[in-house]
């Protein structure tokens, strides 16, 4: 698997170049341009003109960026390279509000600085190094985990329906919500993948149908409007999406169209699930309410990817890039420690209770 | 209202030139280009390509059309000129399979040929003439009717979501779906409207919100994909869409993305209206199993209107240009003759009872 997707890596970090190397996202799927980010503002373009996205993969380019632009930083004394990190960190943030794998990546990072503040400037960038390769090494693994519980949910030739990209390209290696699709493309499960285009930026037909036909999975790629055309036809026994954040309650932000998905789902009766990594749930946002939602330019309806311009001159448009799923339409929630189902809230804080004593025992393993 | 429109007209007759005069909704909203066409290579290519599309605006063309390509026959003997009118009427029908318009007219065009057989054929031609104007002008005046019965469901200051257009572009003055629209502006509603973009042809984004705007109508453009975020805001009172054929028990055949959206109407309780003519109604059609979905080809997804393509190469695309909205999902059907809600058979049953007594006077008043 490792081997199929190397030449496709989304996210990767060049050591001794100190630069994030990223697929450039936006150029798929006709062009394969990877970008070397070695400045903050590099960074956060990138992110925020969405060069690199999917809620992980975003996680991991914030972690790998502020690890390579501390590097840089001269300071010498703890607290000039404190006030140094705190001032990326806050650009970074600015950069995307929705998803939560870009703060929570950068206060993992934080409480990595905090932590030795101890030790010499050089030595703290050191520790750095180590976290934000930690933090893409889980991740992965946990994709793997995603995966193989989100398998046993489903049945060979079953037809899976999915929106947005939480791919491979969206995060590492197995991807979130495409994870059991690769493990199943791995087993003979023969799935028949159903891809939203995900207008307006076409995650779908650039990035799914791009990276799903390049491990041989039989997919199909359809308009967001069609979605309920294929549900009625009895195509689609699954509809399998990622996340961008969970609430406690389990009310789930993810690319815009996911929570009109969920509804027609109900309607058909075809189980809906929500794929992504616990770092995905958000402790301190009791239910979808509290989650803000980034609105875009309208430029990206109107006037990207075009010829020329799709509607009247200065029409107005509304264009917010997530929206949220209510809890009560979600069939379970998939996480790398297991299938969440509701009430969501009493398992997501037996999990973090897990996770809590999991990092107190690497911490202990780990730290010098 | 006729004036704020004179210069937007979709479809008009050249009577001197022996042209049908189409404004190409292709090349809307960049350019405004008058195409126009006198064989009926050309009239089978505008309709197939949609540069006149909407149902009505297909019928008329249709009935303009084979006016137009009749008016050149050489024919003498009755004989020789049906056998040509066959020749266009099935040419013609092949161009786009869903809309019932499209045949409706033409049986309407054939029944005037077979009722004026004993006529010399040059008579015959003129009253194929009167038929077709007859047609574009019941047609405005049904679409007239239709807005003031759906305005009686609708209330000022409410949010109107539509889908595709099924405005003055689709049909000839108000439109269907937007006649109600078009109606309270004049009177004062301020409507917000809400436009689906409507992939892949994009006829929101092109035509409603091009014609909306011209109107001076407040107009936000989405993608499909949003129209459960406006709904779940509370910012969307009713849908509204037109038809493109309705079965006996009220199933309804409109462009794809419809059902989906009745389903999210449903699922937050916002009124689904359909509107359209009676002559949509197709009476051997029992219910929507019966309807044929075009499928188009799958560069309308890929590459249509990019500038460059969107997806990758050979990809496979699945892409049905309409759906069936089942009738449980229809709050009701607004037609020039009223106001239908389940179980419709039995109204589109008086509604044809009517119609016939409604022919049958004026047949005997026109007559010759």
């Amino acid at each position: 698997m490792g081997q199929l997707f190397t030449d496709l890596q989304a996210v990767r970090l060049d050591v001794e170049a100190n630069a994030v190397i990223i697929l450039d996202q936006t150029s798929l799927p006709g062009e394969k341009v990877y970008l070397s980010l070695s400045t903050k503002e590099a960074v956060w373009d990138a992110i925020h003109r969405l060069k690199v996205r999917g809620a992980p993969a975003i996680g991991i380019t914030a972690a790998y960026g502020i690890y390579v632009c501390c590097k840089s930083l001269r300071a010498r004394k703890f607290d000039d390279f404190y006030k140094g990190f705190v001032e990326i960190r806050d650009y970074f943030e600015s950069s995307r509000p929705t998803a939560v794998n870009l703060s929570a990546a950068l206060e993992r990072m934080e409480r990595c600085v905090l932590r030795n503040r101890e030790l010499p400037v050089s030595r703290i960038k050191r520790q750095m190094l180590r976290e934000a390769l930690a933090i893409r090494d889980e991740d992965a693994a946990s994709c793997h985990r995603i995966g193989v519980y989100a398998l046993s949910l489903l049945r060979p030739g079953m037809g899976i329906l999915t929106h947005c990209n939480a791919g491979h390209l969206a995060v590492s290696e197995y991807g979130t919500a495409l994870a059991p699709v690769y493990l199943g493309q791995q087993q003979g499960y023969n799935f028949k993948v159903y891809a939203d285009e995900t207008r307006p930026l076409l995650q779908g037909a650039r990035l799914t149908a791009y990276e799903l036909r390049y491990a041989g999975v039989d997919i199909t790629l359809i308009c967001d409007n069609m979605a309920s055309v294929v549900m009625r036809k009895g195509w689609v026994q699954a509809v399998i999406v990622g996340c961008d954040r969970i609430a406690m309650n389990g009310d789930t932000a993810n690319k815009v169209g996911t929570s009109g998905l969920a509804i027609m789902a109900r309607h058909y009766g075809i189980p809906f699930y929500v794929l992504g990594p616990t770092s995905t749930i958000d402790r301190r946002c009791p239910d979808g309410n509290a989650i803000v939602i980034e609105e875009r330019g309208s430029e990206e309806v109107t006037d990207m990817w075009y010829a020329r311009r799709m509607a009247p001159d200065d029409v107005k448009v509304y264009n917010p890039a997530f929206d949220v799923t209510p809890a009560n339409l979600i069939t379970a929630i998939v996480t790398e420690r297991g299938i969440a189902r509701a009430p969501y809230n009493e398992t997501f804080e037996r999990w973090f209770g897990e996770e809590e004593k999991d990092s107190a025992e690497t911490g202990s393993k780990t730290e010098e």
